[in-house]
């Protein structure tokens, strides 16, 4: 250990987070595993085709001559039964969004969940016993997708994929390939009655070396199994999310899921390092090299990387694991105002960066300038940088009884650094908080090293989603933004909804720029939606910013395409399409927009 | 300050390199900017279509018409004097391949290069008048490319680029591009009568964010200028290599160029955020943007990282750049040799783990423990880890009089650390090194903080092709393998090649598991060629290797790309070729397979 240099900084910083540690946990149950808790028992889910002005495409039907196909292809994984089949054509979302307070998993029944979910032992049933069963079923809300297929196969290797595929492309079949259903955007429900293609039973680890960190899976393992798997063997994922006690490392690649760990570790682009992708007319594409480097021609899995099982379904993954952090140290900490820095309380030693002055938003150029110190100071250990506005956090106190450690503030960011010398990482860390509070920049905040109390602080920004859901009917908006930018909309949206909103909150990745903009609601209104849309990403627009981060296009975004790509790329997109999947079969209706 | 411990190791760990500091410095002149002085005044250079069996594809020759019309689009930026052309038209290892010992720019005029190359100030004239003149010119090594192109053009803008290749998609004209002249596999340079379209004028800096660290630039920017632009700003480029001094960012881009910082910030598939590219037809296709994350729809710029200029021309880059390290420390070590354990010396605490150990080269195994402990107990800081073998060490010795700093052994390494704080990343090296000679593992070395030590330290790696190209005449393969078996294609070249070759080497970032394999002879034979391909290549197949590693595809190596890629993955390739430039007119004889 390092000889601790006493710090200067004041003993609150490192006191432990206020409230009962049983409000204060990750959530558990259906929460942290969305997606594989979906649907069964709740038959009055309207359809999609029914809700939107989408037609179905002149694919053929399921025969009976298909089904005795697909069983001689995957024996025993043929699921025809209406029940099995209802949480399987329903998107996760519904088991996040109450619109009476409720907890989402109201609706729930505690029926066991049908899909085998996979596990790296092998195929184990999971319940959902622990789920509160007190309320009864409730409406789901207005934009929910659900499909009416009636077939899910489930195969466990990639040939049966490509038998299947190959079948399929044959008898001009629509497939709508499956993880854990987790997706945010309806990419993963059928829309009509498109085959399901469940990776479910695909959930084994096919190699890992344990100098280079390389695992290579196949892609319907579970990301949580993964990374209890590499963290036994002192590696870790590189991606991290909210939903991975259910989705896949297929589905984590084809939707190119961001996640907690990406702005230390970056896009799966770079960590993903092979692929085996089956293409629609039941190719196997072996892109499979568990090789760092490799420059022997045009690099094709990163087509497959984010688009979102429409190009080929990914069947083995080939992915490059950090080695595991030995110290993980968490701050939460309460950014200046300036109305607040008056002659009496610390003022900042220098103006933020003019980069970062923000005059729409006080409080959040202050905010910008604690990253931009703390990437200079914390360097090579920063691993997170999250932030959240007020609204948030009266949000999650209000809801979910997570009183808040610090001081009331306009902002909150939450600084997480990992790394492989605690001594050093606290050193760091201290130097860098001392700074902040000299300067003013920081005014209050709490630290936390020790596991649980990490735990605590990680839930007041990740459990806003579930208090959100909590507060209302929810319109969700996943954008990137230049930095400097990324709250404008909030204030923005505030002055131009007025009380026709019940909430505008901001909060997100700041070190990734990506916002999390959401706007909460009595009920489901259509004229707040006009409101909203397309204002919000027209403004996303004008700010060069994607209108979707992380969370995709899938079904729900393919119309807004446009206002994050020019029309030359959006042709471009087609046509690879159309070279790849000729007859359209794999997920129609999704990713491209409805227009060609 | 952080209080420094008293470390266990010896002092000899912190002596200085011996050698007189003349001889240790990095190479200035033309080696430190390979291509930028490539080949006037060397008419004599036989054509590439004379020397391999490649036919002209039937495209347009260029006209007085088609002079005009270029002329009209980039008026004075069109070169057509023969002797202006001669050194666009031959690739840069002409400048690293002696036959006789002499060095290789010895072939080299005084005459200014006619290129006025890029900096970020605007162009300048740079002039050879550094390079030694003692020698005559040289005849060339056997595989040198050579093209007869008649027709330069140097665009400013990407409306420019858009209008010549609208006009020679039109006129069925090929086009190659061009950016430093640096590649190693001749995919720079023009086949036949191709225009060559120069990248050099193209040098604009157009925005740097000073809090995010995201650059936008045109392709034609050198990458060296580059690093100094963005480390005033204290950021560093994700890349460096020893061409920076010439080699142009789109081209690093379009070769997904690897390098010395690869372990640490990984591939340009992960670093490059956005492309402006100029597609066959002169579309222009803007993916460039500045944002962390996007989401929307297929990642089409990836496409074109790796693509070495066929499908289409870079012309801006987006790119990430990381925050420059305030402390950078060099280690240079020799690793414990099995036979020499005895009792009297420090024998390994334990056997290397089964992954690692390699019966075939006593010592290898060594290395690659040493590897793996380095990663765990330097961690994030840990920036590179290279390796070398005892021959390469003696040819640097022998031909650039650079004495080694430490004992005779098979194996060296040479390690770096890269961090934000000094008296930490001094403090992790300690504690490795201290571990590393108390278990026996690590029985020599050397260190070096300072700026001119660790460079001197870096010329005993950096300078092994310099070397190799001294010692004579150099057969170079850049192999991608499995760590644990990257030494093993060496003694098994030793052992089949016996006196016929003078030496096989073997070194590289084995960090990556990138072997940098050569083997030098008196002359060129084809006999030793025949026993070397396609061995080295099977052998490398037999590995699931990559038979480019870092190197890229270009003219040399499209025949053998279906040692590393399966017909599937190849006809994949053609199809893209064919989609996005149907008449075959970018870059063409490069990157595909000759057999369609």
């Amino acid at each position: 250990m390092l000889p601790r240099r006493p710090l200067a900084w004041p003993a609150w910083l490192l006191r432990g987070a206020p409230g009962a540690a049983g409000s204060w946990g990750r959530p558990v149950g259906p929460l942290a595993r969305r997606g594989c808790c979906s649907a069964p028992g709740t038959p009055e889910v309207p359809l999609t085709r029914e809700r939107y002005p989408v037609r179905r495409l002149p694919f053929s039907t399921v025969s009976k001559q298909d089904l005795a196909a697909f069983e001689r292809i995957v024996p025993g994984g043929v699921v025809t039964d209406p029940e099995a089949l209802q949480a399987p054509n329903v998107d996760w979302l519904r088991t996040l969004r109450g619109e009476d307070g409720r907890p989402p998993w109201a609706w729930l029944s505690r029926a066991p969940v049908l899909a085998q979910h996979c596990c790296l032992g092998g195929p184990r049933q999971m319940t959902l016993s622990a789920c509160p069963t007190k309320w009864d079923l409730e409406p789901l809300p207005q934009e929910h997708r659900a499909g009416c297929s009636k077939v899910l196969l489930r195969p466990r290797t990639s040939e049966e994929v490509s038998h299947i595929l190959r079948h399929c492309h044959e008898r001009n079949l629509a497939v709508n390939p499956q993880g854990g259903n987790t997706g945010m955007v309806g990419g993963s429900v059928p829309v009509f009655d498109e085959i399901i293609l469940s990776t479910a039973r695909m959930n084994r680890v096919l190699s890992f070396h344990s100098v280079s960190g390389i695992l290579v899976c196949q892609a319907g393992c579970v990301l949580e199994e993964l990374s209890r798997y590499v963290e036994e063997r002192d590696f870790i994922m590189p991606l991290d999310l909210g939903a991975k006690g259910s989705c896949h490392i297929g589905g984590n690649v084809a939707t190119n899921a961001g996640g907690l760990r990406f702005l230390r570790y970056g896009s799966l682009h770079g960590t993903v390092l092979g692929l085996e992708v089956v293409l629609a007319d039941g190719t196997v594409l072996d892109c499979l090299t568990s090789l760092r480097k490799d420059n022997t021609g045009y690099d094709l899995k990163q087509l497959f990387i984010g688009s979102e099982g429409t190009l080929g379904i990914i069947t083995t993954v080939s992915i490059l694991c950090p080695p595991k952090p030995r110290a993980v140290n968490v701050a939460f900490l309460v950014t200046c105002v300036p109305p607040a820095c008056g002659p009496g309380s610390p003022r900042p030693a220098r103006l933020p960066h003019p980069a970062l002055r923000t005059p729409g938003c006080p409080g959040f150029a202050e905010v910008l300038q604690t990253f931009s110190t703390c990437k200079g100071m914390l360097g090579e250990i920063l691993s997170a940088f999250e932030f959240m506005d007020a609204v948030c956090m009266q949000l999650v106190g209000r809801h979910l009884h997570l009183a808040s450690p610090v001081q009331e503030s306009p902002f909150y960011v939450l600084i997480e650094t990992s790394g492989s010398n605690a001594g050093h990482d606290a050193e760091k860390l201290g130097h860098f908080l001392e700074h902040a509070l000299g300067s003013g920049l920081v005014t209050d905040g709490t630290m936390a090293t020790d596991q649980r109390k990490v735990k605590m602080l990680w839930a007041l920004r990740e459990r806003i989603t579930e208090a959100l859901s909590r507060d209302g009917y929810v319109y969700k908006y996943d954008l990137s933004l230049p930095v400097e930018r990324l709250y404008d909309i909030v204030t923005d949206l505030r002055a131009r909804l007025g009380p026709h909103a019940k909430h505008v909150v901001g909060y997100g990745h700041l070190g990734d720029g990506n916002l999390h903009l959401n706007v909460t609601a009595e009920a489901f209104s259509p004229s707040l939606l006009a409101a909203l849309e397309p204002h919000v990403y027209e403004w996303t627009a004008g700010q060069q910013g994607s209108v979707s981060a992380e969370h995709g296009v899938g079904f729900r975004k393919r119309d807004v395409l446009g206002y994050s790509k020019p029309p030359g790329a959006l042709q471009l997109m087609q046509q690879l399409k159309a070279l790849l999947d000729p007859k359209g079969i794999l997920n129609p209706y999704k990713t491209l927009p409805s227009q060609a």
